[in-house]
């Protein structure tokens, strides 16, 4: 099934919309449009990995009749794969680690414990890591010379206290545990920069800047020091352990195999009826009754509780109804400041399997790796760019591959593109979340609160691996529970001893 | 509540048997003896937290009539905590991780996770590492000198392939994902540190020693190497990880608060019956109708599958008709090595918070931390002792009392131990699974299969965190899904829309 989302580009076909994926959904809906299928228990808003935890949890273990509203032709929200050619790019959303507690769950409860593969892979070919900080020149290092610059470079950004951080933010999931780590919340990176700057050599500045701001898709001035400190405390406060959690370790089949698995038990209860292709105009709440959304096609469904998972960017194109707090409204005003854009590039040297590279501040694209070897043979690089230096990859198509080719300049061909642009995606308006400094202080709290029968989960507000596959999980997990708590209290339990 | 299991010491009061616990269940059944609430769906045997997640999987999310038989007078099985004049002495398994991917995921569905506190504490007090190789002398360390020692001894002992163990076990619940690794799991720790001993140091060989058989609670000679190198792939192929998720942090209020969510959380259903103080004495497969399970007692339960938790140790005290596997017989008969004993002391010298200590071989307890202030203002330690040089803390108080003083001599009195003796416990036979040189690469397999109607589940053969309370609940998770995977297409699933 090909999805409306996402570009591909090749010599051959020029830039064409739309890729496959296996988290197509196919017929769109399992319900008549006049009766809808009512009554409903819970309706779920969005089908990303929240979004289907909670409409499994709450079909599987409360039994829920559940309603799923999705905006899209897919489930996985801003996670997804496309497989082409048989080979698997990972659209938004990639990397797992068993030290990520909510998605590890579910990775061998699924059993796909043993369906994941290494992303790096410094067996053969090239083998080096190329830093370039403009356009002429280009530094060669050992990737162990790579990890040292970057280690060392990352621990003197995260040395605030002598330890790593571990004193400012040694329970990363109760970020206030000391008081004082609001200071660092509400710091951006650039001030935090700006207080090592004489201790950073200018190949250390460079890599920190690309590696952080590939964290965030932001620019240094609107990411938060705070947040970034938050992923390396859930990364266990090394520079290896973020490179293992963060960017190691991903599905051999690409993630959407996985999505499915949430999907398909979800599916298999019987009670979860699904409209896919249906963005949701408003919500309102009604009397402490129930909650009625309105699809922008004008279709209404009622329920008794809603579990809504629209990101952040998106929530103020919403009509809700009361109004909500203004904490949430402050939030949703700012927005978070991730503007990634994620290019795949196969290329057609087989060498860079081994390769790994930095270009910035100057390039478009500012951090790439050789991510896999497709079955022609060629090397698949995934290359990330940030709001710092922005591209929309699928506007000028020159300008992409020439981002991409100035990652390694005369190295290579481009035989395919694969992209989607998260930033023009209305129903994302970016890429996962990064907060702008103070906003966790200010509004985290404020965004996790129920809003008379609507609970708002997300992924952009967990306590835990937020921005992650993993915080989509821990939120709709939390979600479900929250309504079995109110719900089934009202249940009549039969007594069955 | 009282448990029968537990010692405590006091100078006033001697040694007494049995200590306050909130896993204790009281009444200790809610089905009559006459009828025995009959017919089940499952009958789960064992209450620790692979039995716990088994059971509330099963009445929660499958919606089973589920049987809890139990042993003892208490839930957690070889993890639970007694608090004593409010505070909380942790009598087997103590320490949980964000890293831990199940027992994490229950922390925060639980919204645990600002329910946790640190076992170290170095802000005040002596502030200094002890070790001690013979009975007259003591070398003092600061707390940085103690993590060089141990990380680079730890460093020495994991790095069989220049990358700390990463490329022999890159993905550590895939075991053999490396084919190569059975020869480490079939190694012995002796015999590695034979392949290392002219590069370590005297204090490293006995840091190494103590710290080694801390985790594995058995002989040098009887601890499999490869198993070492599992906790070390799970914490990250680090010291400081192994630091992080082994020993850092506990349930301020003692981890029995944590298993009564699981147990209440199962109770709330109204489809759960139970019986403790009930241990079982035969589990019969009924010709493929289901399983008879009968306690020692004579009462027998029926149900259509049996969840069977009981520890490797003890399983060969159980008789299994039809005759269980040659693999997991053998298992069973040679059983695990790991008979830790763990003293917790109460000692009158509030500077010892900050004390850490390492009394080895001479010692019966080789392995000691300041864990706590109690509510008298004294220092709580946590000792543990292995089989290397074993004492039964229960038969000669005189001669616990002697090896605790000997971790510091003259630096404390002490005013109160409380400990448990798992290795005279009949439920237990021991502390947590460690394995055997080979035990792994030829029983693992073996010991998670299924055998007729009885699904075999323990931390002792988890993937993941073996041996962890992390382990525990992933064979639980895992034994409710294989139940519901074989009953639930048995059940008719009324199509609600």
């Amino acid at each position: 099934m090909t999805s409306r989302d996402g570009y591909q580009w090749t010599p051959e076909t020029g830039l064409t919309q739309g890729v496959p994926s296996l988290g197509v959904i196919s017929p769109p809906t399992n319900i008549e449009d006049t009766d809808k299928g009512g009554p409903w228990d819970v309706i779920v808003i969005g089908g990303g990995y929240c979004g289907l935890t909670a409409t499994r949890d709450l079909t599987v273990a409360a039994g829920f009749k559940t309603l799923l509203l999705e905006a899209r032709d897919r489930i996985g929200g801003r996670s997804w794969s496309s497989n082409i050619d048989g080979y698997p790019y990972e659209m938004g959303g990639t990397w797992v680690h068993w030290h990520q507690s909510h998605v590890w769950r579910e990775i061998t409860r699924y059993k796909m414990h043993n369906a994941l593969s290494p992303s790096f892979n410094f067996s053969r070919g090239v083998n080096h890591f190329q830093l370039r900080t403009n356009p002429t020149t280009s530094t060669y290092m050992t990737h162990e010379a790579e990890d040292e610059l970057l280690r060392s470079a990352l621990h003197k950004f995260t040395n605030v206290d002598g330890a790593n951080g571990r004193t400012v933010l040694p329970f990363p999931h109760d970020m206030f545990y000391v008081p004082e780590f609001r200071k660092y919340d509400e710091m951006s990176y650039a001030e935090r920069i700006d207080q090592i700057r004489d201790e950073l050599s200018l190949n250390e500045r460079s890599s920190l800047e690309a590696f952080i701001l590939l964290c965030s898709g932001g620019t240094l001035e609107n990411s938060s020091f705070g947040e970034f400190l938050h992923w390396w405390a859930m990364s266990g406060y090394t520079y290896q352990g973020c490179m293992d959690c963060l960017i190691s370790y991903k599905f051999t089949d690409g993630q959407s195999a996985f999505a499915r698995k949430f999907w398909e038990e979800a599916v298999g209860t019987g009670r979860l009826g699904y409209v896919f292709g249906c963005p949701v105009r408003s919500v309102n709440e009604i009397g402490g009754n129930g909650v009625t959304v309105t699809a922008r096609d004008g279709r209404e469904f009622f329920a008794k509780r809603v579990v809504c998972t629209i990101p952040l960017n998106v929530l103020s194109t919403i009509q809700f109804s009361p109004a909500l707090s203004t904490e949430r409204i402050s939030a949703m005003q700012a927005g978070h400041v991730n503007m990634c854009t994620k290019v795949h590039a196969e290329v057609d040297n087989k060498d860079m399997r081994s390769w790994t590279g930095i270009a910035y501040p100057f390039n478009k694209l500012c951090y790439a790796i050789g991510d896999g070897t497709t079955p022609a043979g060629n090397t698949h690089l995934v290359c990330f760019g940030t709001d710092a230096n922005h591209i929309q990859p699928d506007e000028d198509v020159r300008e992409t591959l020439k981002a991409v080719g100035q990652l390694a300049p005369g190295k290579f061909g481009v035989k395919r593109l694969v992209f989607h642009n998260w930033v023009k995606d209305e129903f994302a308006k970016g890429a996962w979340f990064f907060s702008r400094p103070g906003m966790v202080s200010e509004c985290l709290q404020g965004l996790r609160e129920k809003h008379w029968g609507v609970v708002f989960a997300n992924s952009d507000w967990a306590l835990g691996w937020r921005s992650f596959i993993d915080g989509a999980i821990e939120e709709g997990t939390r979600a479900a529970r929250v309504v079995l708590e109110e719900l089934g209290t009202k249940r009549e339990v039969k007594a069955r001893l």
